[in-house]
């Protein structure tokens, strides 16, 4: 059977979808429902996704009735009532979805379109509420997969991760060789057993003796390595994301604790866990390079803050709500134009703590307090001194 | 940290996960939760069960304002809070449970327990409603592996398919073997990636080239067995759940159809499609067989009915509602104690024809019209005769 | 094409074989003189197997010739001459046999063949030169897989294991499962690329922590097992060719030795490695049991020898000529029907002691010396004393 | 122990090894003796390679005594010590180094550096005489696997293919892709189980409909891939050795067949299966291009011969050895420099038609018949009408 090729017929599909009372019926209808929407311009599936909105909203008077039985009298009966009450059908929509064949891919990327779209429309929060909801349960932690990305990696998942490097761009095959096949050099990434040729989010990671102290000497592609064994030190010098419809769907996270807690096992001697990362929001928050720039950083790092109490650097927001420690400030670390442009060259080090990043987190999360090496608590006194 | 052991303790535990709030904090209390609870007597299980019910229903005063608010104005921040008021605290317990290692063979066990208790506690209904939905979510169609199991399959698999052989009991290895490994017998399960080494539901099927008129002659272990490309026809003789767990987590329906779809992708002379299969309640229904058995049970599945208008007898709603339909009564196929017990004798056969389960299904869905085969038309009329 | 079904006609399409200048022929011709072969009688087999003797060997006169032209002049092309002149034809024909798809497993089954008629034909050792020249190039030891083998491998592997296992009969699956499934047991096996499904030959260990004092304690189905970071020992309790093709090529030197070096990167306590055997000649050496058995086995193992300097051991032979200590003497060990029938219920225990097993050697291999542990000196003294 | 660091101190443990009596000793000694040739530099190297020569030559008057006892009675025996006598001691020498681990990757590489030293040494022939017998044994057709090649190979694969590639060389990793990747294009190579990771030799294919008129059409990086269903033609276009030490081990003769059958086998609408090959020996076998350069070509390519009979053209000798014919010549196939160079642009295609490889195979095997296909018939009357 073709796919509908409009707007209106998915949607009218979809009210099928939702009418189909056995799982192989929904199955072959849900396939059609995916491929035309595929095969439709932005405006076409735009109009999908405001057709999936309002209109599959939860009915309110029958919400008011079973909220009603609910207060009267709390049986498992009236709490099944009041569920399926407020469950809004699109949600049910979407479950049925996901039995076509490659569904989790097809619906990772509608919310990719749908993300972009919310931009225009807000109101299609509503339906993101209920993907964000379903992604979350199917990209949990037990079904990611931690992989190694070396070498003996399969061509096209390397493919993948050169496209993907949004940190530090991969120029070619001999630079990508340099960041994964090196014995001081480590690639992770998370793989899901429904996409189990996509990478979901990668780090790069550099193992050394000592804090790096310039971007440019990791990424540099004639070294000499250093052997596994002289190493000390992790440095997780990228993160990224592949799926821009998995934003919201907390992955990074564990991928960090996890790539820490393998290498710890792997590399006994590997005592410190730690990252050479950008400060994105350097340049937008002042104007000009102050006279001392490691001081100027750690004062916008810690001190500037939204409302909400969190930093302004989305950077730090990440690592310090995983429970890191803003360890070091390093000024001319990349004096590349991108680097100078952000920050003034200027990049820092996140510390992972494995013993103490549940309490760090806690600190962090319950009063927005932020803890900082040695090295940072001396320049905010130098700002503090100003 | 060693795992709490009093049901107090667990109970308290799962407190503090629910106020938790790092994603690796909760990771850990979910591991101590999980032990603690399998370290646990029957009545101290039993104890948390009932302790996750009431105790984490939904609150009623919230409930009905965020119903009333959504009356008002139908807006996502709205929606958001009327989903976040209905949603039991439970099933955020038990989603964050999910973080711990191991935890879907947990959860699934923990599952096992509750559908026990449930018999003398009908309250935990409301704890059961959270748990599969949950599980329904993570036991997906698209995550589900197929794999088929031969006597190349690792021994420790095979072994729990001898155990878990529900249908016709496997006696020893070589009994295990015979269904296995000839060249007209097949076996293909289930598995899912967050339990690799678990087959949660799996199919034995004979390839033969006409319908068998006895289970015996299908489970004997000293044959000739056909060669391949002789076989028209696949007799799925035997369906068995490894999970009890997962009662309620529809699996066999897609099992059948995913099975009957790669043999026919293999051997496309295969074209008949069909089950052997037990009636389970025959004996149940009637004290004595009749004169003409073989009338007596068509009448049985087509005619005795629950209230809700389906069939009395379970595997016949199995096959049914799957869209198969009642193609044929076997007579003395299964002359074993057992099966004269429950049907003295009498076996039957239901046909799954690809191209028509859907409308089959339909047509069972809306008015539970059963479809039948001329066989058993012909012994109907025989019945109506009388 | 058909293969031929008689000697002499398998016999000609040697010659064709022989004859034939492109290899993709040679290959075809190859698999047809096989698979004729495979299709003979016992008696059919033994007349090719003497067609393949004498009239394959080398021509005395171009022999002579060619060893009086490399007499007067030693160039490469004389002694390319050389070696043609001298080489069986029987050589060419078995290498090209081997172009065959199959051929490596049809090549071992027919030395199988050609070790039975050897007896009745000592003539046939012509052939046996050269099919065991080539079968020792083809299993050398760098093309040896070691492969555990326990309760993940595939059944078909686990079946082989069963049957083959020549020292201690394996009764069933159960008894199976005992000897690999368990913490403190090991099973390892050789494997070649070209046979990937056969095991060639296997050894079973246990690990314990004190020399077992009776093979039954090791064989207990129902024990406790010893969790591994206890064991300190591993016992070599059994090895087993399963190709009866293979004799005189030799794989259980250095699969032991494998074995030991596997063991202990695995598991570094692990700092003995011993056998328990049979000592299968002790009853066909002397009538009756001695009032002290430890010191009449002791006597006979170091005592007893061949003309050649050797043991008349055959297990003592193989142990000692890799390198192997004689270590102890187990009275008792093994009281079941065979053991006593005998060795009147004797075992003992050989060590590896992998830093001296090439001293060992050394001294065995050039004056025949069996090195002993102090318990068998004190054994041998007390022999001597009487 | 670390290994010898002189030519004398090579070769005084090669005299060790020939005396060591037990497999252990001998395969410590192997490391040794590998892990010394392998620090030399290549004068070191060839004084070693010059030791294994004369000095382990079989003793001529041992051989002229076995000879004359041979000559006089035909036993097992004197069989055997015929073959002793006349087996030089470097051959046992060179199994005996195959003991140590990745010797098969050391002897290929020695024999490598041997194929350079033979041009100044001849004498060493001796020496390749032995280790080209060794590595026939070894690399026999049995135990090559066939693996395809495409984008989901491990990079460092692809990375040895891209290195190795001689014939069309490759610029970039986009190049690469676009020879394995699009479904219109096939690569396999051959491996061995001793060098899991290592190709020994691989084929380039292009799935065509028609015969492709130029090799920068077939090497097109931006193309529209054919459809693999309407492709009728599987083109050779390009065939490699990455191994200069397996020179005159014949690998590319199996490689080309086993392709065609299996490309055969999984696209049963392929059925002419060609190459597109370069002539190499054209420019240097006539001064300036002809009027008509493809009359010229197929003069060459038939009437050009060596004092053996066989074309002077090598690819020629290949594909004609193999079996295939002379189908087309191709003018102005390949205008690029190198092309120009070696044969004014004209390229011409061998085609395998595998009903008759063996028959083609007989005829020039025996008289040196090359079989022509119509088009270069015509050419050659042409040609003749001259």
């Amino acid at each position: 059977m073709t796919p509908p090729t409009t707007p209106d017929a998915v949607l009218r599909q979809c009210e099928a979808l939702l009418d189909a009372d056995s799982e192989g019926v929904q199955a072959s209808i849900a396939e059609r429902i995916l491929g035309g929407y595929r095969g439709l311009d932005d405006a076409g599936r735009r109009a999908v996704l405001i057709g999936l909105g309002r209109p599959l909203d939860p009915v309110p008077a029958a919400v008011v009735a079973a909220a009603s039985a609910w207060d009267h009298a709390q049986t498992p009966e009236r709490l099944q009532a009041l569920l399926r009450a407020t469950k809004p059908p699109r949600r049910e929509l979407l479950r049925r979805l996901h039995l076509a064949h490659g569904a989790t891919r097809a619906l990772v990327d509608l919310r990719r379109d749908l993300l972009v779209a919310l931009g225009d429309e807000p109101d299609l929060q509503r339906v993101d509420l209920d993907l964000r909801f379903l992604l979350r349960s199917w990209f949990t932690r037990e079904f990611l997969e931690l992989r190694r990305i070396d070498w003996t990696t399969p061509a096209f998942v390397l493919e993948r991760i050169a496209t993907n490097e949004a940190v530090h761009e991969v120029s070619d095959w001999l630079d990508l060789r340099a960041r994964v096949r090196p014995s001081d050099r480590r690639c992770y990434g998370f793989f899901h057993p429904a996409m189990p040729d996509e990478p979901l989010i990668f780090v790069m990671v550099a193992l050394t003796d000592t804090l790096p102290t310039t971007i440019a000497s990791v990424l540099e592609t004639h070294r000499d390595a250093l052997p596994e064994q002289d190493a000390t030190m992790a440095v997780f010098y990228s993160i990224s994301n592949c799926q821009p419809g998995l934003r919201g769907v907390s992955l990074g996270n564990f991928l960090i604790k996890q790539v820490a807690a393998t290498i710890a096992a792997d590399l006994p001697q590997v005592t410190t866990f730690c990252t050479l990362s950008p400060i994105t929001g350097l340049a937008g928050w002042t104007d000009e390079p102050a006279e001392d720039p490691a001081v100027q950083a750690a004062a916008y790092l810690v001190r500037a803050r939204r409302d909400d109490g969190q930093p302004l650097d989305p950077v730090a927001r990440f690592h310090l709500g995983n429970g890191a420690i803003l360890d070091r400030i390093l000024p001319d670390a990349d004096p590349s134009p991108r680097g100078m442009q952000r920050a003034f060259g200027t990049m820092c080090s996140y510390r992972y703590d494995l013993d103490h990043v549940a309490d760090n987190h806690h600190v962090y999360a319950t009063d927005r307090t932020i803890v900082t090496g040695p090295a940072v608590d001396a320049l905010l006194r130098g700002a503090a001194g100003r």
